[in-house]
């Protein structure tokens, strides 16, 4: 593929690492910063750092943009490249809200395009062992999910672009929280009902540091799930219980704890149960996997990437539980 | 002091052996099996078996009675206990319901009588010092507690008498879900309001094995409670959250896992918080610890034991619970 | 098989209890203490408890004697079972000293009867998967196995039998060393040469409470072993090193941990190793399974249980560390 | 202070980092690739890269020296520096053996100038509170350490510099072993006697790839240490044992692990001891504590810095290993 990257930050800078390691082209560059273009279009051999969002999806030599930018833009440069005929792999969320996201998806139907979303911890090796553990049974029919995901915040964190609503479209429910809700929904199926709370504990903004929700899906499992950033030990742990076992991923390594997964089988006995733990020590594999996915859906072959569809319902959960939050959710620090 | 024990089981064989190490008299027992009540008072020397509890309350040469029966008879065990003017020591939940408690507590304080309840977990020495560094402000001000509880149960399980509602008044959130209620209002105060989830997952009985909640509290404070008997590998974990650090409770010793208690202090750099770690890989002290506790509170000094108040307040949590619960909550295995 | 029992102290009892769960006739007990050989019996429906094991080894009722004293008279007892013509699982380490035990080696093979020796880590589950490990070639040729295994002691240690050298025959290298020793040998083959020091460090005894030594194998792999009655937290972990991967084993239950294997496999492009882990919660099942490997030597299969010659071996190891630590190895505590 | 560094490699780096977070001047670099120390000189302002060491040292605006070349010119350069009557921190091993460093260390002693040798393990914050425990009797007299240390190399270890005896003076027992004898000494004092084995069981070179060594102690405490390059995942573990207590330190951060330090306090009662844990997630601080206490030592004040009596004293350890392993120790793979 012939890609462009729009966003040149970290994330635009590990894709384009990850696209050049698949054999890919890393063939244009745009950011708000043309400094920050040049300097990711330098490592790449051939790769133009052009003007703006709006020349390199207009570009008539990539045939797949990569939408990296802050939230704020990341619906509109999406719903611009697929209206250009382009394939898109946005990264999550994909958009501030559902309603910015639902014309992008119907754009992408009719252009016939390909538009995934960086939900990457799909793609973590624990997250797809456990999803593979799960399909072939090995806990049985699944009854709920339990999630907590968090970190700490730096100095003066209230002050970046995520402690701005016009910019971030919400909190931690919408930054590290939308991760667990799209994880539950690929374990669980649609979410039919949620209640929950966003509350701002900590840090001095307009919007949530905590995010606590309870996801309901059609078959009567739920999703218990709790993301924040006032976690002051950086903490990734997701429980999936069946009727037969349970599975438990811990960490995503770096600063967020070795990654691992745990499997209880129930033995017919119960009783402890009989446990196997694999560990992930080498390096984050998910961006290579998940682009692998990308490349999958593109050839129209169907993968375990998150769609469009898969942003809008997890948006959907987070707009329900900012609604329950209104009146008493957000206090002051 | 000299104490009766009602309830000759586990809990009750428990107590009476405490008692004697803190140089009590168990001075009669009684069980409706009076095999059972024999089999225990055959250990304590000068110890009677009677024939039947209200047999025991009317002894004058009492003045303390310990009520370990299962459920239906904690609370009018203890009423005739505390009417016949003894101190009573009750295990928890007291009761199966508020309703069923409350006339305990009008008579207690009419008859001017001590009773506490057997929260234990308030004595488990990783809970003991998690408190104790609240109090002396190792974390700050409290946002939030979070709390998981669970066992798997065993064969048969759902043919005992926790899965009859007359006999137990509930499930598993009203008997493990109890003791987070507990430790949640022992370190957040007082719920001011409740939502929640009681469901039937895993096994066939008509009450729920699994409760999900979160509990509101005066200073916006929250607490984010799961307790379950579909948990397949037995865990007991409380995280307590406060603006300057973070304390985390895991296992209860035995099959629950060595009980730690890890402090984690935010530092002004922020980043990755101090971190210190205890453990308690020696005997269960809870018992003796609360029964300390009792014979302060009999005394007269205050102390860290539960109240009828503090039992009431949490079964009141348990049936707000059940009523948001009612429509969908229980459904079949 | 019809099971006479000399000493029935712990060991003897938990032998008792396999025994019986197997399927075996506990025919017979015999202890110094006739009462505790009674108490023993009275569980046992038809078991008779004997005047002495010279009385139960001429029972021609049994074909089978365990032999589970103290180490003084494991020999002895043995040697007159073996030429009662009995089969004998005699507990580790089977006699004071190699010497001890070479005439029990020759008088078993003239009586055609079948003697195993009660090191029974070789069946817990954690070890019994590392050698099916080994033997599969996961971790490739063999390199060499680090081993730490210790205990506390308790108050009094230096008073008890083990530290009575005509009863015990050594201290700490005698009684947990010897596990490793048989352990390295199970993994690595004949001793060819050993070099250690015995030394005593803490207890008031005259035998060593710490014995340290390096094992030379056959093809050049090495053992490096270390045990210890002055552990302050119990302790024990095997560490197993080929060309390819690393095995682990720690803990062997109770108040020696959680027991569980991990297997770290090199990948061709080295770096982080892929790593499973496998915890055993469970009881301990090493009885059983080190009973059914007998069942299995009687019946005139091979198995993996330890045979008089390997006990002898190990024994050998023992004395020769003992020999090269008698000039300053011993030292007052 | 204005300091020059000889060798800008990864070491020299960072400790020039740490000298500038200090406060302190690095003014000149020299490396055998100029190149090199002009990379590293264009980092520091006003810092020049001179064309050899020979320069470096005879600067007359230089009071200090940093030697963080190879093993192979270690000695000779910090014995030029000291010629020429600068203070000096040489990298550990500081030279190849003690016959290449007693001539530096006179020679010092004559100058008048101060020399540390960069054993930075002993200012990693585990082992400094483990010090600091031990020399406040938190242990009681101590009996023995425990030390395991080792990596996993890489593909082609065996043809870099480590593996060629010319440039390294031996293998993974000059390498990391050393840090395990230096540390072993900090805490029991000077080896009176070792025995020890150094063999080559993996990797296809000249030098051993795997040390074992026991020390004896004036007092008759013991060290009990392996190092390895075969240690598939990569570990460092030091066990220090007192009559009345136990130390554990875990890890060093990094590809080693968490690091941390585990107390357990023996009980009167004896039994499971009282244990506290310290985790240090933070970045490695050791390069700034060790330069501080060089800089008290240069101060006239003691430190905890080793001089190059510890190192002659660590090298002496590790060529009587060598002797006792030549001839059988080294063998092929």
């Amino acid at each position: 593929m012939r890609v462009g990257i729009v966003g040149c930050g970290l994330i635009g800078g590990k894709r384009a690492k990850s696209l050049a390691a698949l054999g890919h082209t890393v063939a244009a560059t745009a950011d708000i910063s043309l400094e920050r273009a040049q300097a990711l279009a330098k490592a790449y051999p051939g790769c133009d750092a052009v003007g703006g969002w709006r020349e390199l999806v207009a570009r008539a030599d990539l045939d797949t943009v990569v939408v990296a930018t802050i939230n704020d833009s990341l619906a509109s440069i999406t719903l611009a490249a697929v209206e250009a005929g382009k394939h898109v792999l946005v990264e999550k969320p994909a958009a501030r809200s559902a309603e910015e996201l639902r014309p992008v998806e119907s754009a992408a139907q009719q252009a016939g395009v390909t538009v995934r979303v960086g939900f990457n911890h799909r793609f973590h090796p624990a997250l797809l062992k456990a999803r593979e553990l799960v399909d072939a049974g090995a806990v049985g029919p699944l009854m709920f999910v339990r999630g907590r995901y968090g970190h700490g915040g730096r100095v003066g964190y209230d002050r970046e672009w995520r402690a701005n609503p016009e910019l971030a479209g919400g909190g931690e429910l919408l930054d590290q929280g939308v991760h667990l809700i799209d994880l539950t929904r690929w374990f669980l199926g649609d979410v039919s009902r949620v209640s929950g709370f966003a509350g701002t504990f900590f840090w001095d903004m307009p919007v949530e540091d905590n995010g606590f929700l309870c996801t309901h899906h059609a078959d009567g499992s739920v999703g218990w799930l709790h993301a924040s950033c006032s976690e002051w030990k950086n903490l990734f742990c997701l429980e999936i219980y069946g009727k037969t076992g349970k599975l438990q991923v811990d960490g995503l390594g770096g600063s967020y704890g070795l990654e691992r997964l745990a499997y209880y089988r129930m033995l017919p006995q119960m009783g402890p149960p009989e446990t196997t733990i694999w560990e992930y020590p080498g390096e984050d594999g998910s961006w290579n996997a998940e682009f692998r996915a990308f490349e999958a859906a593109v050839a129209g072959r169907q993968g375990s990437g998150a769609t469009l569809g898969d942003a809008v319902a997890a948006l959907d959960v987070v707009a329900a539980v900012y609604a329950q939050s209104a009146g008493d959710g957000r206090r002051a620090a």
